[in-house]
């Protein structure tokens, strides 16, 4: 028995609820990552190629080797519409694995966009393909196809745990992943949480302070803060 | 007698001259920085959050705690028309300080922008606020409030020393500060330079060498450069 | 005789064949690195001051010392039309080497563009200017005019090596060095190339795989990748 | 129900099985890492805090918030003999959430060690009590105990995801996970290993090569290597 | 009247109380700093060049230009047995600014160590010679004499103001500042501090939960902590 | 023509002349670099594995490809008594490339050490040995044998240009590359300097200043500094 799980492709993955997908899809990364309870986030190395980038849909995972661009074309295969392809990277490497022809080809596919805890390149084309992708870096430096990795088993991308199937939501404040089975749940309190903000954002802009309307003042006094002149 | 400077709010601070903070928001941080004498400058970490965003003012300083943004919101009551407010951290902390409700409560209450040494989230709606903010990081990820720090004490952000009051101005080149008591003489010397530099700029684009400007050719062959084929 | 090549400047160079030159610049950096064979890129810290900044060029080389550009107002009298300048620093130095001051005067000069492994200012006027500029940091900290460095010696930018008259290229996705001995050879490559993606684009366009185009399954297979359900 | 794994301590763990983890223990982590198919790695970023530390045991984990170590104390009621405690943290933080105290605890109830993605302190005293601590940095600054955690939840450490009751190896090379479930059969791969490369030694060192004793030549020439003068 | 406090230096300072700086010697960086109240670290990017390197005394502050070493050689004519330089710089520079002949230099005028945001070099010798040195970065690069800095002037180094004769003791755990003017109360409280632990470190060496000790138990279920199964 | 040097092994190179490299290998890294006029030095994130460490000797060179060491395998063959192997990556990789058995068949072919712009592992192992080796990072990860570079070409490494053949140095204050052709010249500076150091040694010890002893104090006085009471 396989000690790990290299080599290997899972075709039948079960993704997210397409309704709970969609319906986050309505909100932003903080938001969501809020309504979780503030888990979820990967690293903020990750950062979007173009400006205005964004994505939600569920992951169809990858597991890359350094400087190896092999199992995205794998992963291509796997593919169904709305899928955002998720890609972690046995160790740290920024080089470029993913560029516009596979952007081509993942769209072609169904692909709504890309995570890469790694490097990629042709950027402009990206931006022009209006294709999102987030990742570490940004390099032309190509890639080889000779090493195994998978495609569809659980992988750690920029710090945190997705499994094959988790919503994916990406935005300018980050990535955060929203596991399948409590995605309408997520989705649900992110709709509570946006409607609660909404009257918020409105007492605060007519000058009323987070001091009163968080009511902080009597634990800030506990905690021992002193207003001097 | 407390050996340190937390959990203390300052509300009475003096402000530098508003003519001299006027006529410095009419210069660029370069110029300010170098009219000053190569002093004063945040490090480079910090960086705006949307292109384009620009801000000039006293500062209301805060000193925060890893992960807590509790004494945001107390700064927020401290703020008059105008201001900037100067955020440091006891220890480097990425997470995302502030954001869009913040963002709103601190221009209700008069503050022109944020200069972080930390992380901010909301970016997107920031840039559609147009309200200036400059931070170390952009991240999703949320704060508790169970820590006091303290407001209006001097404080080191991005390794440059802020006292409340201080001006503080921000563009796409970094971040500068100009202490309170010398507002108006770098705002002199920062209408000095700029003067000056016309004059430069327009001989230097009509092809005249640096080196005959500036008189370095005896400089240089002193110090022994050689010419060769 | 001298162990360094410090202290000097080199008049004549050789540069690259101008149609080279011009051939050139009509790919992208991804293109041109492929078409070499994967040779030549500079270190993935520069990065591009504005959006959409490129530039090609033959190579006029400076060697700075940290915290001092007074070689650049030297290699400014070395200039001649289309010329990109190329700088290194003998020791990381995130300073602010560059402004419009000299862009104005490189560009008076003929200059197509600055690659710097060092900071840069100024960078609003560098985009009105349209003055392309690939640099390691942006800053405003100003530098001195005290230590000899050198003009049009062989120098490592950001990771590469670069000889005076060599071609420059960058673009949003980095930097890369074609030795002008192959500058005509590369531009040719990189034609071939960019005509073969057409066709690879137009395929993965209509939903072939990668997997199919590059017959990758044999090799898959026999690599061991396993595909389960 | 709850969306996230937060203040919850998990009491019951199935930990690997001790003869597993003994064996394990006899072992290095580059071993370990090859004899499982070279997955299972934290990112180099943890580094021991002296010389020669080193450690192996089932995993009691935790998740932290920056800059506060609560949930360090509510670990160690749930330690037992052999065990390693390993520390993840919700956001990057340097601080010193461990030291000397919490040490001489842990040790009280019978940890043998700590991989901890953050800070600790008192490294000269951890040296002197050869408590083994694997950490990302070294920093005195204090923490703070006010948000909760979790104890004994999945975990991503230093890039790598860790059930409890894993086994955990650390030594000058890194810091290994071994899921529970595979403890034996990783024990066993990595002792065939060992008894492998004491061959592989003796005939290197008599100074056969790597190209011949691994038959590499073919697949040299096949792939393109040429041999000049 | 000058804008900044470059090219100076301050011949007469008030060094802290010498019975308070030999009482502070006696007590580790992370004791003193909790003794404070949990402030006057440097950045955690400061370590020692030995191991086992430690120091404390008043400070003589030098502000150096990058890749300039000129005023540590004006700052060993200001001097006093017992005194500590520390050492920032106007930017990042990880050059050789200090090395045997400086340290030779230095012993001989009187100072217990060098803390310096730099580099440094000849690092065998300073062990050898038990000069205890803490900075940045190790590096062989030479530096220039052409710059002013000053000497005795209030600096930021690693993130924390420094006024001169503040009292800077560092160890394994890092670098903490103490002002003046609190010397002997923060010794004092270093001291009651210190004695405090020792009756803790027994109990806990006994088995006594922190969770009893520091009677968290409460505040814990407060906060909403589970025990599950 | 290709357009680059890999797939490539060059068996005949020049060496620097033994007695030279002999002579070289008597000073430390500071000195030769002084000694050369401040060039040569590589980044300093290259640190030896292991306390003490040092080397001298001619470079093999080696291109590697990420995550892949196929080309250290084929360098072995080329070793011969005394030399150093230099290895630089394409793109940055801190993966293990080298451990105990390719030490043990480096060395049993004559090399005197490495330096690697990468990572290593087994380093308890080669402290053990007593086999000098400077890199980037240490790792266990593992590197596969699927992707050519090149042996013997020249390499930057470091951010410095290595030509086989060349005299590599490396101690505790880095690595420093002196070109063969100027070994002899370079071993003679080294050994003028080092003459010199030691009367400068003796006057520093003594208390003289170096203000004094190298009449500092005039430039320093039109440079422009004050000295303030």
């Amino acid at each position: 028995m396989s000690m790990n799980n290299l080599g290997i492709v899972k075709r039948s993955i079960v993704r997210a609820d397409r309704a709970a997908v969609e319906k986050l899809a309505c909100f932003g990364v903080a938001t969501v990552h809020e309504a979780m309870g503030r888990v979820g986030l990967m690293k903020t190395c990750l950062r979007p190629v173009y400006n205005g980038a964004q994505l939600c849909g569920p992951a169809v995972t990858v597991l890359l080797q350094p400087g190896d661009n092999w199992m995205l074309h794998v992963a291509a295969e796997q593919l169904r519409e709305g899928d955002v392809v998720v890609a972690a990277c046995t160790s740290d490497s920024d080089d470029g694995f993913f560029g516009d022809l596979l952007a081509t080809s993942f769209r072609a596919r169904g692909a709504r966009g890309l995570v890469i805890d790694g490097g990629v390149r042709d950027v402009k084309d990206l931006a022009t393909m209006q294709f999102p992708v987030f990742s570490r870096a940004i390099s032309a430096k190509g890639t080889v196809k000779a090493t195994l990795g998978s495609v569809n088993i659980p992988v750690v991308c920029a710090g945190t745990l997705v499994n094959p199937g988790d919503v994916v939501i990406a935005d300018d404040d980050g990535v955060v992943v929203v596991p399948a089975a409590i995605a309408q749940q997520a989705a649900d309190a992110a709709e509570a949480r946006t409607a609660n903000e909404a009257d918020k954002r409105k007492r605060l802009a007519a000058g009323e302070l987070g001091l009163d309307m968080y009511k902080m003042r009597e634990a800030l006094a506990k905690a021992g803060l002193k207003y001097i002149d």
